[in-house]
């Protein structure tokens, strides 16, 4: 059974999609709202054994100051992402989740996201250096909150991208990297992934960032006896392709070009007004339509920032494609989601599902998760319906 | 080995699918174009010994006359759904299957179809005698083509639909009533069945109409030992709704209402501008989002006959979703593809596995075929992917 | 100068376009909101003496309970239509025009929206006693609040339509019909008008019902030195179109069909929903394109009742159009709206131009306020900007 | 009356937009064709005394080789453009055409333009050189055609753009500059306006590039008795961009952010793909809004080159605008349209509306051409309707 309070621990802990899921836990736990978009209470995953709304726990890491509650009211009335009333209701839980809040680091975010730091974190003089100041958070946090186990997900902008021959294959030639001041390819997401990791806490990336996404950590993730996965959480137009292309591909229908242009104007698309942080995203929603078409179309994805969409993330996609006797035809897509609505609740459930899985005793990389990410470590199927299966087996395994 | 020539029966034979199927298959032969829209040709399936493009012989009924070339013509030039090439490079062979058209049966039509027959068929005093016609025609094409087997398949305009509770569901019962000059409960597309499944033939319904979908029928195939399938081919809209429902549900995501407006102008739109015939063809194509999502959230269809459009179905939905914390959201698509070449190569397709089941020694209803139709008889899966798994399964078996 | 306070007098006070102009004309004069969407705020029309905001007083006729503020509280929460806050920081002045609302009349409203009156209003033994009657709630609004004029604005739902030629063409004919309890060819919105007029109210109709449309009420209102204008708001779709339109026309491309499909779901909505009612702002909505063209495409417009929608009218129009050399093209567009804030602000825009042309001393249709109608009486010109250049027109008349 | 034969030499007298227009006018001529989106044959202009399809001749200049038959070819077949029959029908006329094309200049057109010519015009020492040939050519075919006037229209790739402040205002000053080999500032665009101007002939600018877009251009044109228009033809999302706006504007709607992205592949979008002459284009896209609304919102203009869709460009705009009560709204289109279709038809309009300015004995920038241009040369006026009438006022004048 599960026993024990579990922890969430943020990285980013005051951005759109920490607050949405620290607001909805909040309000799931108050009994506010209906469990709509949770995975986690699909009929069909119903029988499983997973923590309840009232055990978890939220802290995290942050390198803006601000409050979440300011945050989650900003949420509520200028980007309209939920009823105002549900911040009220929330305001005691969300000051004290507030409170649980320590500063994250700023090692290779590069300078649009450190730009952001109105609460520089301090100075740590070496990688190591700022893991083991992370690790102590973590484990102050546990210990005060006296925690069975804590989850920490990484819900922060997206970094630059890290090429990755620079990342050595085994922890042995990667450990000795982090006391180097500045030759460690590691970049803030790696940093708090060895943290969690050899803090024995499991480790979830919901972003385009590296991460555990590296044979190195997944090697220490196993050594530790704990479990990661990752990356980039699939919630609007990425999702879709996952969606559509195998209906394309079942079909024989021949993807001859692939157009999507997001706008929305939250943090999140701030920082990847940043060409360079930019391109870790457009990758990590392009690859797929590749690898379940087996056939490259050509393709384009634009993300802009478009101030008036706050969180509503607006995609439009057109896909044009060969039918039979050549002929071509048009599919076009819009999707009008709030960004941190549709993530919030993935976080939720992925930490529901980790926690089962630690109990199951499962480590490494947790492919069943794959139906959840963008890039699913560990796993070459990117169609949604077969990921999701993957989930469905998992959940059967009594 | 596949051996012998196939012959597919056409019902409808001058139609768009059937026209659109026949030039295909003409432009297959000779190598004039590509396999795109072709399932059978997918890789995935590359090991199964279907029948070449040359193996097959096309032949129907019809109940309205002109030459399959005008209408061949008037798809690629009116309706721009084609290469008018084609139709020149074909001209030879669409005249030799023009040949082998012979007179329909109108009985149970409804006064819209039966308006459009300006070739009107002989007077039968009985459904019996119409049967005992229309099998003489297969007979006689077999024979005249020396054919290894017939397939019979409707593609004719949507019958007004029949009460279930007034076929009866034994053969012994519903014999009889094949006499009764006006008592028979049977439309033309059930008679049609009846006459292929007598002769042993394998029929399909790509159709909204009844066809064989009912016990007395599916009774009567297995003692003939043959096979048949069914109903209505799953094109556009309907296809879309079977690929993005499991997302919806998979997501929890709570879909409140989907509105779906087809519009179209080529003669079966304008059959279905009868709201009795329409009554069927929105019936089928409504009714999967219920059983995929586990409830019935607020549906709208249309479809309206806008003449200008021609051939090209263009199908606007929109899905107004509930997300996380309540809040509403929305996925519009609107799709643009020309109906009769979505549906001539699943014509084709169908033929080809049907040919297979027959040589494996498949009785009765075909379900791995499911994710060719709209309401596929026999089975409750209404999931494009699991539906296509299905058919891989079905391959799979040596 | 505009002198004296302004009384705007609404019929269906309580539905969801009177309920919103007087929560925005309360935040308006409480400075709690911005100007946006006024058309009597645009720069261009600066220059004229019009009614400040705090100048104005709501009361009116409505034949549903219920109060004005809970009304307000349901549009601002469930049909997310504008900021609960302005509910709340208005509650007093709701409360105080709710306590001006009185009992309407159903005469010839029809069953759809008779069946809404939880507040039934006394029965009346005949159009004329029905009008006696609204003339006294008028007068004494007037009264209490001591006001130089009172304009007469109809907001209620849509009427089944009347046959024009059951309307006589003078008021020495009319007059007597509406002593007759059930000869008489008049619906409430006339009814209303007539009260209006005989009073020297002015009278605006906003919806698509007869109102004032006759030229026995023009007689009427030119004897009684007043003013009217009509009919049913260009908000939304048909505002679009009679933009568009000119386009096509302008660059001589032949529209060959023009779809539109509406979908919402308020009140509206459902009465709507009803065939008898829905068939007079179906003829509302299409007409203009055949006046602006020259010709009749073919058209079609729907409109659905989807309740998950709320006031948030969606139109989906697909315009299929003959470029040069015969090849077919096609715009869509997708208008998603509030219906009420898109119809409340020109409300207050009417009433102010009203009051202006009353101190100008302008009396019968006053047609330099077509481009606010779908049906502008008086007016031929469907055009949106010609239409506009009238009102600049008027406007520079010093 | 129009007497005599009017010439039509065409810059790029091989890209689509000229191929396009030569095959209409020769389709034209021979009654092959109806006159859809030809302006100048709206009933409105009907009583203009215009050179009919058979008194006008296509010439022009052309860095590229190839044949213009091929190019109608593609265009028919590859893109879908048009009817395949036409080409066939014409191709006697088009050969004509073909034979009458000469060889242009690459000075000043940037290196992603110079890369396209496989037919490399002869090396001129100095832009005076340039113009000297390219009158040679103009004179000879206006000889040999015994025209009554020469009309020389630019429909060629967009040039980078050009600092206005490096082009003196004056002819004596700009004059000299010809002589110098690199440093005159003046691209091809404005080198054939001063060819044509100093020939008398008139010029027309149907394209991004400066062509004769400067006083001292205008001054020449003066000089020389003749006259001139531009700049960048007004066809498919600006086009819809100055219907559109005014309605914002006119309504008080506050635009708060306008999105347009483009996708096409034909030749015109292969150029710019280079980021240098995008530039010209997307300023030309973008200012009007500001321009017809006042102030500036948010915008966006992408154009990409998508090669599937061939001369279909497919425009997506999405518009977020600020209603009543602050609430935010969305209008999205999407245009389908054939580009060299949408051109062809107003170069002809162009064409006629010109050579009755010459009889009327108009010199100088011809500012009732407004509506065709999305940077009317001379105008400040950018609301498509406001310079539609324009033109009606222009055709008025007996």
């Amino acid at each position: 059974m599960a026993n024990g309070r579990l922890g969430i621990w943020l990285i980013g802990a005051r951005g759109g999609v920490a607050t949405t899921a620290t607001v909805g836990l909040c309000a799931l736990a108050r009994g506010l709202v209906g469990e709509a978009a949770l995975v986690s209470r699909l009929p069909a995953l119903a029988g499983l054994d997973l923590p309840g709304w009232n055990a978890m726990v939220v802290g995290g890491h942050e390198i803006r100051g601000g409050g979440l509650r300011d945050e989650a009211q900003r949420l509520a009335e200028d980007h309209r992402a939920f009823d105002p009333g549900l911040v009220r209701q929330s305001a005691d839980l969300l000051d004290e989740a507030d409170g649980r809040i320590r500063p994250g680091t700023l090692i290779g975010c590069g300078p649009t996201i450190s730009a952001l730091a109105d609460m520089p974190p301090p100075r740590d003089r070496s990688p190591r250096e700022a893991v083991e100041r992370l690790k102590d958070d973590i484990r102050r946090f546990s210990e005060a909150e006296r925690l069975a186990h804590v989850i920490v997900v990484n819900v922060a902008s997206t970094e630059p991208p890290v090429a990755a021959e620079r990342v050595p294959d085994s922890w042995a030639l990667l450990n000795p990297m982090l006391d180097e001041p500045s030759g460690c390819p590691l970049r803030a997401s790696s940093l708090y992934a060895v943290a969690a990791i050899e803090l024995g806490c499991s480790y979830i990336n919901f972003t385009p960032s590296l991460g555990s996404d590296t044979a190195a950590l997944d090697e220490l993730a196993r050594t530790h006896n704990t479990r990661h996965m990752g990356r980039d959480g699939k919630t609007g137009e990425t999702l879709m392709k996952s969606v559509l292309a195998p209906m394309f591909h079942h079909r024989n229908l021949r993807v001859m070009s692939w157009v999507g242009h997001n706008i929305f104007g939250n943090l999140d698309g701030k920082v990847l007004d940043d060409p360079v942080n930019k391109a870790g995203k457009v990758a990590s929603k392009d690859h797929l339509l590749r690898e379940i078409l087996g056939y490259a179309p050509q393709t384009l994805v634009s993300i802009e920032y478009i101030e008036s969409l706050g969180d509503w993330k607006t995609a439009w996609d057109h896909i044009h494609f060969q039918g039979f006797l050549g002929t071509p035809m048009t599919l076009q897509f819009t999707w009008q989601g709030c960004d941190s609505l549709l993530a919030a609740p993935l976080v939720l459930d992925l930490v529901r599902f980790t926690d089962l899985a630690r109990r199951r005793g499962q480590v490494g990389q947790m492919t069943f998760l794959a139906s959840f990410f963008k890039s699913p470590q560990g796993v070459t199927e990117q169609g949604f319906v077969r990921q999701f299966q993957m989930l469905e087996q998992w959940a059967a395994q009594a």
